[in-house]
């Protein structure tokens, strides 16, 4: 049996014009703003016309921790949208953008997989609608500011040594990471260590997923912190006076993007913040304006549920004022199996014991997230070697934790793989059963924060930090920013900081290396392990491959 | 009396859905990729389908030396452009987009101005539909490869010091014109010396704007010099294998951007090199592709015409098989006061005399011109305060010359105030009497045809450079370059190398500081003078000022 490849399934989607998709949630063709015929920014105008319309269910897709043998939850999130659409429900997707640099690296990749996928595929993996160029663009107009405040006589006392704020780029670049500017004399100014980051590590990004709307954004941005003085005072963005001018460099940016699953159905693909040192989900603007004109939106969140769900609950949806009406968690057979202690390459003969030991890793993830008081669903992505007998082993753990676990086919069959699902989604949704709270309160001590989702999420023991680490916190709650939440930078492959550590470990410590403080996009970062804000290239990056052939079509990026 | 600023002015506009300023070129809408509702890109299936269609006439506009009372060159090629249809003729004009970048030094500029303008103006001073970051995107990929080749066992051999690609941004930065890059150890790579140009400075952004089709951009991107060896052999952009994916990558940008006059007349607004290190010249693609559409096509050159016009027609022309049918050289009696010696607070008085001690320099462009066989008129780009006898001064000294001036009031009137000229360029154009002929022939010597430029265009006595130079040239003669163009990089505010020296100098000599070879674009540059590649910010940028006003307008970047 062969399968069609992501991009040849892509390449036969029948695309209706973007127009009409629009019309299936109300927005009429003067309210978008087309990027050729199958893309759209929705207009300021349209969003702020629906602000009185009541909210849609908002269900959340998260998963197991990734392994090699991958999980497909963008690919469930995408499916449980044509899904619920199949059955006659009015559903629209929110997912984030990808980042262009990685895809010159390793191949680049469908959003969603199969036929559960959004297109059009080739413009999601180059520039798209040019968000990131615009992000990348606004930050490092703020770096070329800074360093030209510093040029012309230093007027707000930038201690050159403490300047935080570094450039970025689009592009896997390891030759940026670490660099000494100004070199060549006085009228290049004065000679500094800095570095980039890839364009998806930027505060811009983070921001520009967090804000409400321009004026927050612009507020978010003024917040910033790019540098100190020699006595430590920061010196804000705002202080630069580049806040207006990345801005209106973001002004279209801010707009949220409207495509089409392969079913054409709404799907809204926008922001895609770092989900290490940032929250890493799709922005606020785009779910908020989602849930306005659908009866359901699925939406879904970076890495495992540890990470990502964690952050979307405690950072976005607190932010953001949102409170999801169900969770599924996506696993497979073979994440199991893996977690299990199946090598990958083992993982084609049937293993029911494997997957039994390896599903205490998804119950894990269960119960943290009945924790957060919204109802939870587990979603299993078939694959086409899992036997009867496996899933149902995922089905009886599931069960025996008082949750249900719904087998999902719509990587090969679409919307129609996936209807069973989408109606208990649905239902689940609208009992009414989730009673959302984040895990801390506001008021807690950012220490004590840390150590909340240590013990609670990933069942550390507690947490382990040098006295410079909590008395940096302590710094920052007396500065005011006390009331952040915390987003913590650690491998998405493991509840421990260990990525080979797989399961649902217990008996660790949490060790929190680093804290930064992300003061426009408002959270604390905590960083437990080596985090990498700009990749580099392989021996034998994709590009070498990427061409257009003779029909004008693009090779080697999928 | 009070005048309308050009936001005003633009923002007044009565703009047209870009789908009818398509039809009136017999593109539909479906061979148009729409950005927003008022700027497209035109499809290449489309352009593919007028080939065999025959040619409009091309009309060049180009001007004076500049002096800062402003000559208004995009201005008259507006202008002209909507005198012609005024006229009943089919016209577009064709001219280049702006940079980003130095919109955040100084203001930020119409396309044209007063009621000769493009819109939409605020979009075409940002991201307008991506061309620029897709070509800082393209070119920096190369430089990631480049080092990523190095760091993985640098199996071309490529010595270090001698990497000649350097990186971009559409930003004014003057702290990335020299770095040191891949501090930090042994993961970033080995430190080398090396710096960011302004992304319009890019050898990419030239290929793009000389290429006449995607392969031929491919393979210009591939003959592009990167690094040489130790023994000095050239690696090519090839070598590197990033053509491809660079292709890819500039795929959507290579497509010509369809936009509009004030008086909803097609322009082409697309690619815009520099004028000094490049031919400073819209994209090749844009101007065959008008000529296809159009019965006239106005476009214009950078600078002067000592510069722009001759690299027009000496590179662009002779690469694209383009011949012009007629050439205006726009002046002004405020310029010619300035060459004929008065400073610029003194220029409101009537000043007879000092119009005629000025004209000596439009009189040696248009001497220039009629060299290439190509028939001149001048268009005197009218100012409110100019009176009839200085205007009556410069159209005498032109008809001396065996030449017609004719007054153009189309900054203040629109396509109404031009339409004598328009008439007496069409029945130029119509005439058949252009004869073009490019200066100097393909296989002259490459010193020599800088010799010629500069004894015939800027009526130097000779041309000075050292042995090194010239043995530099010889060796590119050896390696098959010597068939190439020349591209002078040189001050455009005077036909010699000093900025202060106006008017129609002799007596001096062409001092060539250095020469570069543009293999990909296809030309040799020969740099005489300091030239900028990088700009800098002011000492209070006009970044500081912009902002979103609360009617969601922009505010300071005009």
């Amino acid at each position: 049996m062969s399968y069609k490849t992501d991009i040849q399934i892509a390449r036969e989607a029948s695309k209706r014009p973007i127009q009409e998709i629009g019309a299936k949630l109300g927005i009429g063709a003067g309210d978008m703003l087309p990027y050729g015929h199958d893309k759209a920014k929705i207009s300021q105008d349209f969003i702020n016309s629906v602000q009185d319309r009541p909210n849609g269910k908002l269900i959340l897709v998260t998963a197991i921790n990734p392994t090699p043998a991958g999980e497909g939850k963008t690919t469930t999130t995408v499916g449980l949208g044509d899904g619920l659409n199949r059955i006659g429900k009015k559903a629209a997707i929110c997912i984030r953008e990808a980042s262009l640099g990685p895809n010159f690296g390793m191949k680049g990749g469908a959003a969603g997989g199969g036929y559960a996928q959004v297109v059009p595929m080739e413009d999601m993996n180059l520039h798209f609608t040019g968000d990131f160029h615009a992000i990348t663009s606004a930050h490092n107009l703020l770096s070329a500011m800074i360093d030209n405040s510093i040029y012309w006589g230093n007027p707000l006392d930038i201690d050159q040594r403490r300047v935080v704020w570094r450039r970025v780029l689009d592009m896997n670049d390891r030759a940026l990471r670490d660099v000494v500017t100004s070199l060549g004399g006085v009228a290049n100014g004065f000679p500094r260590q800095t570095g980039f980051d890839i364009t998806v590590a930027s505060e811009v990004m983070a921001i520009l997923c967090l804000a409400k709307d321009l004026a927050d954004l612009e507020k978010r941005l003024g917040d910033m912190i790019v540098a100190y003085t020699r006595e430590k005072t920061p010196i804000y963005c705002r202080d630069i006076k580049a806040d207006g001018a990345m801005t209106v460099l973001l002004k279209d940016a801010m707009q949220p993007n409207l495509v089409q699953t392969l079913e054409n159905n709404p799907a809204f693909v926008h922001g895609g913040p770092f989900a290490n040192i940032a929250h890493g989900c799709n922005s606020v603007i785009a779910t908020t304006t989602a849930l306005k004109l659908a009866d359901y939106v699925v939406t879904e969140a970076g890495f495992g549920a540890d990470l990502g769900a964690e952050k979307f609950l405690n950072i976005k949806c607190r932010k953001a004022g949102l409170s999801p009406d169900a969770v599924v968690i996506v696993a497979t057979v073979r994440a199991m199996k893996m977690n299990g202690g199946v090598a990958k390459g083992d993982l084609g003969a049937e293993n029911v014991a494997a997957v039994e030991a390896g599903c205490p890793n998804l119950g894990r993830h269960i119960a943290n997230l009945q924790s957060f008081g919204v109802p939870v669903l587990v979603g299993i992505n078939h694959f086409a070697g899992d036997t009867d007998a496996e899933v149902q082993a995922v089905k009886d753990y599931v069960a025996g934790l008082g949750a249900e676990a719904v087998l999902c086919k719509h990587w090969a069959d679409g919307g129609a793989g996936i209807e069973e699902m989408a109606r208990k989604v649905a239902d689940l949704a609208d009992s009414g059963v989730a009673k959302f709270k984040t895990l801390y309160p506001d008021d807690m001590p950012l220490f004590e924060k840390i150590e909340s989702i240590a013990k609670n999420i990933y069942h550390a023991d507690g947490v382990v930090a040098d006295g410079k680490i909590r008395t940096q916190l302590k710094e920052w709650e007396a500065q005011g920013y006390g009331k952040l939440p915390i987003c913590i930078a650690k491998t998405q492959y493991s509840f421990t900081t260990d990525p080979t550590v797989r399961g649902a470990p217990t008996g660790f410590t949490l060790p929190v290396r680093e804290v930064r403080l992300s003061a426009g996009a408002g959270f604390v970062v905590a960083i437990c392990g080596e985090i990498m804000t700009m990749p580099g290239l392989p021996r034998r990056p994709a590009s070498e491959a990427i061409h257009l052939n003779d029909e004008g079509l693009i090779e080697g990026l999928f």
